[in-house]
């Protein structure tokens, strides 16, 4: 394996750098949340259980930052803005979903009851 | 989105349980070297790159407590150890094909060069 350095990070494969953009406990549920719409700040804090303001505000901004999720400005009054998913984090949605499988199946396996 | 407990520690999320298999730096390159053959201890080592001794002894212990690889003793003198891969890690192989696409494919994005 060789690994390779992209803004200052040295990262040591490709599923390393794929983790860079999903990893972490709040960046895939916030990719789904916009899975089929675009939503508002309030929306999306609403749509994710335990997530704190700090955290949701950290995990926006980094999405934005790798192109994952893109901003649109309302110029109403008050202003309006929205979240949705750009064509790259589109892209992370298939990824996603069989992640979430393999989760369930060791669920399964482990017993643990979940609905 | 629910969360549950096992074994102590809250997970939120199927796919933050399939993490808990899979994260992190170091799992996947170790499940990865032990795709088609068991291997020992020293043999690992030599093909995970940058890895200290005390990270993959903590690395293979944890993916040996998750059941995602087992270890077989030989008899001999000295004695060998053996890696392999159990039904449980082999499913994650899947999972981390298409993460290391997926990696491959925001590095092309992101014009990284790589081989």
């Amino acid at each position: 394996m060789k690994d390779f350095i992209h803004q200052n990070k040295v990262y040591y494969s490709p599923v390393e750098f794929a983790m860079a953009h999903i990893g972490g406990v709040w960046k895939i549920p916030i990719i789904v949340s916009l899975r089929t719409q675009a939503l508002r700040y309030g929306e999306l804090k609403d749509r994710i259980a335990h997530i704190s303001d700090k955290m949701l505000i950290t995990q926006l901004r980094e999405l934005e930052e790798k192109g994952m999720i893109s901003r649109t400005i309302y110029r109403e009054k008050p202003p309006r803005v929205d979240y949705q998913l750009s064509e790259k984090g589109m892209q992370a949605l298939p990824v996603i979903d069989l992640l979430a499988n393999y989760g369930q199946t060791l669920m399964q396996t482990a017993d643990i009851k979940y609905k």
